[in-house]
């Protein structure tokens, strides 16, 4: 029997607070998640910052790829069961199709690093081209397993990922409005941080979905299970991914590197609180190796490191991110913009170095979202299936989903100390906090 | 009001998996959460290397010490509303010994570090006795916090923790057979471990809880719920914390810490790899402030940098603990001891040296088990109440109790690295391999 | 200690699959719950004919009254911790009304007979004028206890039910768009039928939830959570209050009980058959007492008598009705009337008594909807709190929840047996089948 | 294609509350399911007077039966995946059986009727040779349906169900230790009742169970799984299944059903209130269409009636049960027979008809457990298996389970009214009713 198709003398289980089981019959698959790039992804939370925000959200990406893993298995196997393909090109399932798919949902996220997009911000790294080379690089394990497979077997797998591979059912399956990738992180982030916005009824969406010539479409009859599905999403943005003290935590986190890599730049870096792994990044030399030694434990040390130092700005936004010091913060427009400029300079006033000590940001640059955002676009919309064939768009039939698709936009936020509005922590320069705290009102700022 | 008495202007909440929500009304207890000491807790896992088992149990020790202080919490509102004392000396609940209880329930585990019981073993430290110093020491935010309640209350919340408090029932809500700490563990392993061993009915445990002069007793009528509970412990020992996959990660972590150890007292450890925050321990000179920099990531970061270390073994190691690469076990009794003398001349032979590549241990040398068994000598055991106000114990009563307190026996096993015993990985010295095969049967060693 | 604020010896608890316990700790309460006129809500399903789709959907009145009233139970509790009244019209909580409104939550169905709304529709009966009348009428053993309170007191809580109390917090907690009844039949319906659909976050709910001088309103930073709650509500209603086989079990229903009065009053019911408890419903002469023997077993029994008569069309019904044979349906627009009575004499054509074997309704015609479409009207919408005081409608500030209001709309269907569609069962006439299945498609009349 | 392996054209569902879906792809399944004899289950609780206990045990035989089937098909798939016989005779699993392994699940409890036992008690009926009946009978649809399978396919369903079918891993799957009847109730009944004792990881249980020869065994590794729900099973007979309180409701129904019958036979029953489906049974001469005329319903409406009877005696036990007045009562020892007579003299003293108004029975009278024990008796113990391949019964490598089974021993009762006990209710008999109180201390009776 060829590697690709070994199947384990005994099918192994792990354990899992979402799915209960996660089944693993293919050796090729165990002989991935055995893979040193793939067991650094249990020290990487699948949700960064947010765990600050609500404690429970400490799980990996390990964690959620096996999860993702787990709901393409279970999609392939509905497939297989009840839409066969018969005659090539005849538009259902083709289970030869089933190995690409499912390492493809198993190593969707093996480029993701440690606290991804502030890191990709400050060092220019990309991990949707990282994950790409991890694949394909022979220098990884995860290729050497690959290979085993087939010579052109990572570059397939590589293509599903990046949706070049010309089966678009097996692309869609990993990603797309409603793919096994979503569906397990709304799942599990929702079950983590004790909400329950997220849960939607995974099995019957998964009884509902179908493969077509095209890609994957759904039942007209599941049509509001999918905008159950919908709602939950948005409702997970906006009440977790979005939260404000997460964003503020992740702002800290920018300069806090930020500072470190000025001042590498300028030599002033105290050699015993040199971060070892990190200074690749500093110097912009990096290679994939350099890459997949860190984690959030590797950066979150340096940090504590970095406590120590005698640069008071480096100290104190090392104390802020360690020790859980978020940023206040207030939602503005377009046109506040001149406001938060008259703000900053009550800030520098206060004694405060703006470019480490503010921030403005909208929600769409929080990780989850950027990456989402761009799916939105290229994906186009769910597909539903009438009993006789045709197809309508689902926002076409869904007033829901019309009004959720047009909600999810941008909230601008400014951020600053804390001790500027909590009344007993700083006196010193009372009237320009007096004036700075006029130009908030009810979680906004305001043009007096 | 004093500031024991002060509330928060409005309740506070965190959502959380297990509880659903956790509520703090009293700015002591939020003062405390804010702690750096508390929060360094975010970063220390609480099941250690059961995560290479359960790949859920990523949960922190600062998410568990919040539902110890909720459970802790409700324990005091049931009391409060069903047994209010009504004149000193009555026996039953005197609430102002609610704050002590609540600070004590939050700090109980306040002294963990990184994978503690192994460091420990290694760096001669205890955990126990540093969470007593990081509450009374004046080094520490949560001693400052404490001091605001009143001059002795610092020493009052570390008394608690050590049984020495004269109100046993506050001793005993958090330390018992039967407290707030283990009621908590059992249910978030379970729940993030994905088994469903450790569930219990949490709520009608609260309802059957009394105080009494003497500590805290159980309701005869709800002698079955107790029972479950205890068999749901037993389960949890039997089928998680013992499982043989930690034990043999812990044991490699344990071999590690020794080897790097080693190393730096011969001179030999290379000074880019240095572990900036470990020297002190490895010098045995440290302050309560070393100790507290340190945490799982920290200790990860450094194994990390080790991978590339030049000793063969040290490096080996840390590839064998980061990439998740277990020994192999087997079962022995006492008489097998000098067949595992033989065999570790083989695994000698082999090119092993033993002192690192082999192990044995019982199952109470893990982490969990060891604090437990102390518990149980010094607690002694649930007490029941009739209706006419008379006490059994539970294991006079109960069977299933008496079998199950017996059954919680130490399992000994002996650890090897797996190539000894996977054909394919190793055949250079197949005849050593051979015999040494020969002496495993159903995962227990025999003498031929 | 007055009656009304007796406690029971000690707090008495009900095991609940969904709220797990329900707390009683007033004799009233108790004393309630054990007459018989509450009792006979074990005997009478909450859902009616929806269990006939989902096997699951078994639960009664009486476990859905215990629910409201422990939801009810739970605000208060809030209410009273957090917005305790200190004046009197100071807008806050006066926990002297909890009594009353924990009376009328678990009051508010008594009045509930067996299957309804079509046992209304056919005797015209009126379950909220019962209601009024078991409350406040002598003979019961409801209005026995509740005088125990005060002479006015079963008034009192006849007016709540009725929304003419004049503490409009108490009647909102028991009647509004987001009160304890809807707010158990949500969690209840959704968890026995199996789906997830009506689950939302309850403990949230109830945190956001507020006493104000005109009622409840909630804060507005938990919009989300009761846009959640909305749609969810809106997701029952289409896709278990509404579902077809359901409705198509009372059109069965309907015409059965149509079928009996008529041939009653026609004198040829035979005398072995005839129903005991349902006579004075014949003749339109019934007393409370009557009404309060009846229950769904009742019903169901004579039913099984019918299947004997010799009246075909009613023994016909019966079997229809007891051993599940649904009437098929489609959907209809109002332009389709003529569709539909061309299809009618089809069906009269094959044989049918069209008066007996077909039907149209649309889904507000469901006991359900009736009832709740009234509430919408008379409710107003929710509202929402500011930080500053200041309110805002629901419906004013959600997209999601101003589209979902104007979603829940009618949909009619047009019902007759299922032979005329399911080809292998009926031929003699099939010409006449033939032209009939010609006017559906896609489970719509069309004109050809 | 046969009847027998004809699927449906597509898979069809039916959401449960315990198993979320239970899928059906068998034409002759769904036929089954559609038989007036099985939608007859819908009207029969499956708890009986559980439910006057535990207020959510209000589910049906029905939907029990359907969770059955869908256990007993999950198991056979898990058989088929791993075990999948390859030549006759090699003990592994043959999927021509999976239809009437799916049959006997579906239909073994269909010759249950309106709370069984008791009515068993009173006229005789035995429902496991009614299950035969409706089977073989060619009267029944059931008979109808399976017919079309083969000509003694019907007998085959019946043995399977008697246990005298050949092959025993069909026979255990359905009937034995650890089978799919069991494990639903179990999981059902605990669901239901808001309790969580019968919780048990009933997906780890599939997976370690195994056909061999002689039926079906466990693996060794699984056999923690196994006690957990061995012990859960326990802990649901004490607390829910042999409750005083359900078993004093079927003590006052037995002498209800036991009183009619005298009274009928003395031709003492109003005309007016004959129990018009009873009469067979009164008169000892019933055929198969008179017993599937009964159910819970059935009962209850002639309960109803009888509360009219001016017979005292029925009337006021009419109304004992219909508005759950139950009888108390107290544990007794077999040395306590005496003083039982000494009581009933008082009983009858105070003027109770001690035939009617007192009683006595184990626990094992109660319908679930003397159907239970029956088993244990006829199935042997829980057989494991080792790696090697050798059988160890699990009581005797289990401590635990030796214990429980030790522990499921009778708990004696004598029941009395309510009304001697509770002191504000009678008082013309003080003296009597006084000395009858000296008899019970602490829910026992005593010899003074």
């Amino acid at each position: 029997m060829s590697y690709a198709n070994q199947l384990l003398p005994r099918e192994k289980v792990f354990r899992d607070p979402v799915h209960n089981y996660i089944y693993v019959r293919h050796q090729v698959i165990l002989d991935l998640i055995n893979t040193p790039e793939f067991q650094r992804l249990r020290r990487i939370k699948q949700l960064g910052t947010s765990s600050f925000t609500f404690h429970g959200a400490e799980h990996s990406r390990f964690t959620h790829s096996l999860g993702v893993y787990e709901i393409a298995r279970r999609i392939c196997n509905n497939f297989q069961r009840n839409f066969p393909s018969k005659t090539p090109g005849d538009g259902l399932w083709d289970d030869s199709e089933r190995i690409v798919a499912l390492c493809a949902a198993l190593l969707h996220d093996i480029g993701h690093g440690a606290y991804s997009h502030t890191f990709e911000h400050i060092f220019h790294t990309d991990h949707e081209a990282i994950t790409r080379k991890i694949i394909t690089n022979p220098s990884t394990q995860v290729n050497k397993v690959l290979l085993q497979v087939s010579d052109d077997f990572p570059q397939k797998v590589a293509s599903v990922i990046d949706k070049s591979y010309p089966n678009k059912q097996v692309v869609q399956m990993i990603s797309s409005q409603c793919d096994a990738d979503r569906m397990d992180y709304l799942l599990r982030d929702s079950y983590s941080t004790g909400t329950s916005y997220g849960n939607f009824d995974l099995t019957r969406i998964l009884r509902i979905m179908r493969p077509y010539e095209n890609g994957i479409c759904f039942d007209m009859n599941g049509m509001h299970t999918i905008e159950d599905y919908i709602i939950g999403r948005m409702q997970m943005y906006l009440q977790v991914y979005f939260h404000p003290v997460s964003r503020s935590m992740e702002v800290i986190l920018n300069h806090l590197l930020l500072r470190a890599k000025d001042l590498y730049r300028a030599n002033q870096l105290e050699p015993e609180l040199m971060p070892y792994l990190l200074i690749p990044f500093f110097n912009q030399e990096f290679s994939l190796s350099d890459y997949l030694e860190l984690d959030d434990g590797v950066l979150n040390t340096y940090f504590i490191h970095w406590k120590k130092s005698n640069d008071p700005i480096l100290s104190d936004l090392a104390h802020r991110f360690i020790d859980r010091r978020p940023f206040k913060s207030a939602k503005y427009d377009k046109e506040d913009l001149s406001t938060i400029n008259k703000m900053k300079k009550l800030v520098a006033g206060c004694g405060y170095d703006t470019k480490y000590y503010t921030g403005i940001d909208n929600s769409f640059n929080l990780p989850y979202d950027s990456y989402d955002t761009k799916k939105e676009i290229h994906d186009g919309q769910i597909k539903l299936i009438n009993p006789d064939g045709s197809f309508v768009g689902l926002s076409d039939v869904s007033d829901l989903v019309r009004v959720v698709t047009n909600k999810i936009v941008s909230e601008n936020r400014f951020f600053f100390p804390r001790e500027l509005i909590k009344s007993d922590e700083i006196n010193l320069f009372s009237p320009m906090v007096e004036e700075f705290r006029k130009h908030i009102k009810n979680d906004h700022i305001i043009n007096e």
